[in-house]
């Protein structure tokens, strides 16, 4: 197993939520009492991303008082903009239960941020789509930006982490060669509950990550079995272009989707999915 | 044929570029003596494309006075966050080539904006890449945003229309079965030499697209062999997301790749590419 700890802060644990208000998108640090609003000049998950520990500080410190979360309408955690890329067949029990063959070099697409839901919003299945499916999945936020990153330099550009439904609409998938159309629908998937920044005291490899529709575990497995890891990923990419603050990778989902179970097991209006990875607490969404 | 006569405006072959200013991109209206600056408050592409005819008249009516293009420095023709949606397989003659079967459904990837050149800048060929290589393309630039478009609705949601090189690193385009990491490497691709915006003088269905290196034809097409249209395309991406003003749509490479000719045809550092097509110019980049 891969150690991975981020760097240190002096707040370890450090929750940023990204919340709508009618002049524009904040961003707010969440804990259990409410949401504090972050410095309006702080409105970009990037722009927080990219402090070093001083100025990151700074800025955490001038908070504003806490609001209760009901009182708040959360947007999508991730900014207009950003490039969110996502890994296809990365673990061995999601490559086993489709007949894939390990893939020699990551196998990537592109998400748009508008397919991504609010944290606590509900994710939009199709009206014609029969086969909407769920894809627990680590997302791996970049903190300061780079090009041409070594592998070995590559966990000082982690800026955080959070959850991901990357919510699939198969018969789009499976529509030609190239699968990004069926990845992404309008608000199919969702990032959250918040995002978690790199600390000291978190470690994503030997967390455990869960999936659940109506309850029921569907996916489960320790994210450290991922085949490309994020080093890796992060050396790739900065290859073929800088990656910039607030970017993100989403590293694939284990087996268990459902598409590939015995019956299979899409999603429905009223239905709700939770994935939960430990230290990153539980992203829960319905299905309209 | 089909005839594909856009809306109409008082000014037939409006031509627009973005320049980088000191403190920000900003539009200007290209002409042959210059460059005219529009008013800063609309200083995106989809801001412009958006406005109904009156408004538009009223943005292009208050331009500067004529600066010479020399002493300006262009910014790529898109705006940041936009959408590239991007067409594979849409010609016959590259189907062909390629040995590939008509496609029954769009085959589709996303670019990111990064992905683009300055309409005068260079190509980067990736340092380690010995496949770098050209595709002439229409680009289809939306005005009106819209979601779940119908096909006859469709002409009415473009802006406008460019050239472009849609700069493809093959050796990368083949590392697994999806092609996204090879068409977005950074400065691989171009859009311009302007933005014509959409008007009842131009149809792009009977141009010819022609594609030359250092001087050497490699590809000529009549826009209408593509195979899926332009309102198809448009009508297909709208059921799965919102397209939004100055999103892009790339409607696939004719015949005549470097990668299919005998023998191969690859870019290099010091070769110069252009991309032309009947009413909207001749894109011209160098590769460094």
């Amino acid at each position: 197993m891969t150690s991975w700890i981020g760097r240190a802060t002096l707040n370890l644990g450090t929750r940023i939520v990204v919340v709508a208000e009618a002049g524009g998108n904040r961003l707010a640090l969440w804990s259990e009492d409410g949401l504090r609003l972050l410095p309006a000049a702080c409105s970009r998950l990037g722009g927080l991303l990219e402090l070093d520990d001083g100025a990151r500080e700074e800025v955490l410190s001038q908070v504003g008082p806490a609001t209760p979360a009901a009182g708040v309408r959360l947007a999508p955690l991730v900014d207009p903009g950003a490039a969110v890329w996502c890994l296809a067949l990365n673990y061995e029990s999601h490559l086993a239960e489709g007949g894939h063959q390990k893939p020699q070099h990551p196998v990537l697409f592109l998400r748009m941020p508008e397919s991504f839901a609010e944290p606590d919003g509900a994710l939009h299945k199709p009206e014609g789509s029969r086969q909407f499916d769920y894809e627990g999945e680590l997302a791996v936020f970049i903190g300061q930006g780079g090009y041409r990153i070594a592998a070995a330099q590559a966990r000082a550009h982690i800026g955080g982490y959070a959850c991901c439904n990357e919510g699939s609409v198969r018969e789009w998938q499976r529509h030609s060669t190239q699968i990004t159309a069926g990845k992404n629908f309008f608000r199919s998937g969702s990032l959250g509950p918040w995002l978690r920044l790199s600390d000291t005291a978190f470690d994503p490899y030997p967390a455990r990550l869960r999936t659940r529709v109506n309850g029921q575990e569907v996916q489960s497995a320790q994210v450290d079995e991922m085949g490309i890891r994020i080093d890796e990923l992060i050396a790739y990419l900065s290859e073929v272009t800088p990656l910039r603050a607030g970017d993100i990778l989403l590293m694939g989902t284990p087996g268990g989707v459902g598409v590939r179970r015995t019956p299979q097991l899409f999603l429905w209006p009223g239905d709700h999915v939770e994935v939960e990875i430990e230290g990153l607490g539980v992203l829960r969404n319905g299905v309209v």
